[in-house]
């Protein structure tokens, strides 16, 4: 099949071979596929995480000396099944999946991993217990759409919203996108949100903020200050670069709550007497349960989580390498879905 | 007044004026007063607290410039009162107070001030409305623990400890022990304590581990896995020197809630992604609140926290700047009460 391929640090359009359903996997035809900033680090962190995996036990089976079709944020049409497999699905029906799936025991993630292929490729085995049909009226774009939200909903559910707490979210990316999407659907206000870009500061709005925020301008934290009502307030970091998580401890109020979200796959270095004196807390988080991943599907196909604006841009899978580029540009594009059967 | 004073960086003993009190404060002669770990890190790292204080906003008035007097684990006794000045207490009794007084509307930490002196002096003023009288029978030497035992209380209490779940003590330092004692006044099983000291691991055991290791032989994260019932984990960090967050957080297991009660005044290198990865918490801590302060007094006088073990040495003004030195040295002391009165 055909497929952006990640290799030695580089993306190219390569043909590699079809993926053949095992037991318990479907295998689909890749309709939509979104970029995720996570594997633009990746592309050029690739080996810093799979020592970061073996340095702290994770099953990781991502071997960067091997090719690997990135890409995790999928919807997939249902073509054939696995030997013995039974699926609540039928071929031709729409689906999405978590990004994971099971063979031989081992846990493999989808879109990294060198055993089964992501959906910058034409075709993927998911595992048959996870995938969910689309409901009905759902687009496809947006269908693909429930991982990235899927982030937001989960990062929300780990800080413990209570009602009354001011949420500052740093960062309008598709993270924060999703985090201000889902702490409107939980009802959150103050939602004060902040980026460089004009663009996403306006997408930022359209989401769900009520105050956005210029970084050069103002402070985030400063404009948090002001529209919290209580001093219970909760800062999730979606941006994922060094210094950030060590200038938002800085500026945060006392008792403050930091969920990060952001992914900085470098070594960071923190001032932990700012921590200290102010009583902060740091909750990382990563992904989504299997409940938060269905209820996300759910709320997009119910008009509860808007994910239209989110939506950019579209390429084949030779427009990824330039895709991939184009994204660094925070400016230009959210987010890029790669549609494989383009020609 | 005769006094161990901070002066340039180094401690000297001098006579300074006696402190006045003011309207609303009392005038008490120092009994004891423990040396804290802080205030060895604060000897050596003194620009750098006030500069942290002023990068957050943290009201701090100690200016190392000027003359220091330090010590805030202290039992005093009552001698007189500002004007117009009411108090529960009488002159000639025995008294602990919060290390914090109020002064022309200002905060000032009591042995981090340059207005208002700690216990390593013969006399301190306190605040009225924060004097405590120590219960009878319970002696001074013990009554000055109530602060550091606070510290342990307190950070159990934002470790939101629940039925079930594991601790891991990392460091059997006051602070480590403090937490121990916390633990166990809280029923909480099982408690590993970990410390490369023999003296300080028998100590963590009778003060109420049921594990101890020694992190030269095994991983105390591992010891911790064993012990463990759930996968609830509760990590406390209660050392406090660069590079240990970054190795309780590679080391951790999934999920674990790190309770950072140590206090590391240099910057940290820490690896996001072992906390993504695992979705660790990182809770700071800090000092305690009224009501903890005096409930830590209250269960040191019933004997429900046994502080008698931690007393390890006493000295008099003329002893501080040996104390601080001996006391870097885990396996010489614990806890050095100053008494200022001893000629």
């Amino acid at each position: 099949m055909h497929a952006a391929v990640m290799r030695n640090s580089q993306l190219v359009v390569d043909t590699v071979p079809d993926p053949v359903p095992g037991e318990g996997e479907v295998l689909v035809k890749t309709l939509e596929c979104g970029i995720c900033g996570s594997d633009l680090h990746a592309l050029k962190h690739a080996a810093r995480l799979v020592e970061v995996a073996r340095e702290t036990g994770t099953p990781f089976s991502m071997d960067p000396t091997r090719d690997v079709v990135m890409g995790h944020e999928f919807c997939a049409e249902v073509v054939d099944f696995g030997p013995n497999t039974s699926a609540s699905v039928k071929p031709g029906e729409r689906v999405v999946s978590m990004p994971i799936t099971f063979r031989g025991g081992k846990v493999e993630g989808i879109g990294y991993s060198s055993e089964v292929p992501g959906g910058y490729g034409e075709l993927m085995v998911l595992s048959a217990a996870l995938v969910l049909p689309v409901p009905n009226g759902l687009t496809s774009e947006h269908a693909a759409l429930t991982e990235p939200m899927a982030v937001g909903v989960h990062a929300v559910v780990k800080a413990r919203l209570e009602p009354g707490d001011a949420s500052l979210v740093v960062g309008c990316g598709p993270v924060g996108l999703a985090v201000i999407a889902a702490l409107k659907l939980r009802g959150a206000e103050p939602i004060v949100a902040a980026d460089f870009s004009p663009t996403r500061r306006a997408l930022g709005e359209r989401l769900g903020a009520h105050v956005v925020v210029d970084p050069a301008e103002q402070s985030p934290c400063e404009a948090l200050r002001k529209a919290a009502k209580t001093s219970s307030v909760i800062i999730f970091e979606c941006v994922g670069v060094p210094g950030l998580l060590r200038q938002i401890m800085r500026d945060a109020p006392h008792g403050a709550r930091l969920i990060v979200a952001g992914v900085c796959m470098e070594d960071d270095l923190i001032v932990p007497m700012f921590g200290i004196n102010k009583e902060l807390s740091v909750q990382f988080v990563f992904a989504y349960t299997p409940d938060e991943f269905a209820g996300t599907l759910q709320a997009i196909a119910e008009g509860k989580i808007d994910a239209t604006p989110l939506v950019t841009g579209k390429v084949g899978v030779e427009g990824v390498a330039q895709a991939f580029e184009t994204l660094a540009n925070p400016d230009a594009h959210v987010k890029i879905l790669v549609e494989p059967w383009r020609s």
